[in-house]
């Protein structure tokens, strides 16, 4: 692996060996001194086009963790921002001896972009792009279906799993990276969505699709159950005819106490963050003893150290 | 010690030992190498809601003085304006290994909430929060004070000092700090302020109050006097009936070279920063022989090394 | 050395220094471990009145390649905007531990401010101040040079060779710097600016002066051309009296393919970043073999790592 685009890309054994070595790296977040020398003198930069707090400090907390040096480079009020190209900002970045650059855009396809340019020797990790992909997190995922689903995790899959993803999932690039990532790992996909939200159609998806929750609660042995964020601009915004109003969200597609409690026992609840709670989830169900939403940031942390130190360190650097 | 969230319910005996650790960490400083080991592979979060560069910088360079690692969190842009919980950030906070947060809210109790909510394992040091506490600003006062004002200052408090609060007190988290750790350490407060600025009456404070800054210098043998910094906006928004004009605060508040030659003789000014100068304080005054101001910066970084150190790393984890 | 203010008051043995010092540092970023122990311990804070992204990310990269460590202060939204004066700024700088503060500052004159107020006792480093000098960006144009145009480049100034310099030099910090740096270094310098764009008059300055780029390119053997970066917003604000339009300034200033094969075969062109494209510089222009622009940005950390080497490590500290 030289960069982490996409998880429609990514083999099964990628896969598989960036879930085990975050099993690896999650040990070591329980040591006394976490910290690892492994990316000592390698420069890890954030360049951040869109803000995203959450998944900045992710990165930035991995790659410390492994002793690289972070640089975060937000482009708002940078010379991006005055017209630079990325392929400028991309050489830029190159001659200042970035050996990663993890990337968020708002333009889907930018980090192929800037990984397949040829400006950058180093690795790109895609933090984001667009409606397009947003590995880190459905490896993160995947990981944390992992520990709660499988009896041994280790270097397992998850056949036989079944996966509810509920919401947006036409704008949402959560969605998109999970559905080809749990493809790839043997789970089933259900989509939950309006009709007017699904992408399917436009780009045949290996999943099922049914347009209410309780639906999917009764037609579907769910394992883990994905609660997608809505943004709330766009319920008011240009795509309002497309989208439920609040009310008749969280009536069809919210996951409130009762829902839940209609799911297998021991099914788990998940959502990427930040919750809006009492829309897509309610406090109830956001922190009972199924939700896992905590814990799938801890898991961030350990996934983003894996694939840094995969990317970076290569199989000679392992130690 | 588990967190520092104010300075009310701090013991005489927990505000010298940081004091004392404070000595120790400020002699650390004068050396070639300044770094200590002591912190290495902890995280320290700068959490951050309202802006503050001074307090933002210090408490970063006490951080990585320790060889903390640091990862600075501005509300501003984040999830958190998207709407998130003060509870789903610390949980998120939690979740990616936080040692310690340092947080500083516009609202009065944030600190207090993030560190009861029972949702941090780590730390809480309060950076200013509301108009309520800012205790590592008043510490670092209290140890300003003892090094020029007390003769042994190793395990002493401050026994038989007085000290003048000059300003806008009812609004100040630096007065309310002050005011308790003071009494703590057996000073004697004085708060000089216009009757509609002082918080009297409301909330009992132990302390004298008068009403302009030449009756304080005359009635009290003043061996501290702090001035506050004055909210310019105050001034002129929606508090200001409340509130002098620019020119009658500095007639009737303003310390200029006259009234800082009617102190006595050992007497130290003091003031938070930063100043405004010609308003609170003139540039005589700042600038003369008595004024600590910029010695109280550098206290600033001693004080916030020893609440990281005692909090972080322990007893058993001292050298 | 103790700061690096201008160029102007550069001598020529001390800017040989920090370009010999830059290679052995542009050396070491060649090795498997880039990162050096020299300034462990040292603080390095940059502050930042004026947005730059790229320079505070080069300083940024430099100073963590070195181990110091790094501390940003950007001046919006800091009490420098609630009306703090620079020298309050320096005095909190000091007394947190600065070893050097690196400036960046709409006003020119503020890093000779900064410097000589007698407020910090450690190094200030110039990174751009107004349209006065930007010392660094022209140490690394002349390393550049150094490299490609002199045959043996150890401890060789640039005597002989001609420069071109073409476009706002008015307003430009980056040609005020290079003017001076290449008189110094004993090459040739040529403006190319519109006669309303040129400072000659008020500031007498070694070189000659041409008023289109074709005279420039038929007049003289130019070893290295230098694009300056258009202001678009000088184009339409205030200054546009004096300004051409865009497609007058690419008519009369613009660098494009044609234009550059009538340079002689060894020369190389060169630009500060970030390019308009299309505007100063053609994208044949800018990516041919002849363009070093990237190399600069490479070449700027080099000689970074070098000023600050030199000003903080000294020579006892040198390893």
């Amino acid at each position: 692996m030289r960069h982490l685009l996409s998880t429609k890309d990514l083999s099964r054994d990628d896969a598989i060996l960036i879930l085990d070595t975050a099993a690896q790296m999650a040990a070591t977040q329980e040591r006394e001194v976490r910290k690892l020398p492994t990316l000592r003198g390698k420069t890890v930069v954030n360049l951040f086009f869109e803000d995203s707090t959450r998944t900045r400090i992710s990165f930035e907390a991995a790659a410390k963790r492994l002793s690289a040096d972070v640089i975060n480079f937000s482009a708002k009020g940078s010379s991006v921002s005055k017209g630079e190209s990325l392929k400028d900002t991309a050489l830029t970045l190159q001659a200042m001896g970035a050996d990663a650059v993890v990337v968020r855009h708002w333009a889907s396809g930018a980090a192929y972009q800037l990984a397949h340019g040829g400006w950058l020797h180093g690795s790109v990790l895609n933090a984001g792009d667009g409606t397009h992909q947003h590995p880190t997190q459905s490896l993160l995922d995947a990981f944390t279906m992992r520990r709660h689903l499988v009896s041994d995790p280790t270097g397992a899959d998850l056949a036989g799993l079944t996966v509810a993803i509920v919401g947006d999932v036409l704008h949402s690039r959560v969605a998109r990276s999970n559905v080809h990532l749990l493809h790839t790992l043997g789970a089933k996909v259900v989509l939950v969505a309006p009709a007017t939200l699904v992408p399917v159609g436009i780009e045949p998806w290996p999943c099922d699709v049914v347009h209410t929750l309780d639906e999917a609660i009764e037609a579907y042995d769910i394992d883990a159950l994905m609660m997608l964020r809505v943004q709330r601009e766009r319920m008011t915004g240009g795509g309002s005819a497309f989208f439920p109003s609040p009310a008749e969200y969280t009536r069809l597609f919210g996951l409130d106490g009762d829902r839940m409690r209609r799911l297998p026992d021991h099914a788990i609840v998940m959502h990427p963050g930040p919750m809006n709670r009492g829309l897509e989830i309610s406090a109830e169900a956001a922190d009972s003893d199924r939700s896992v939403i905590v814990e799938q940031v801890a898991n961030g942390v350990a996934v983003r150290m894996a694939a840094l130190y995969l990317l970076l360190a290569g199989e000679e650097g392992a130690q």
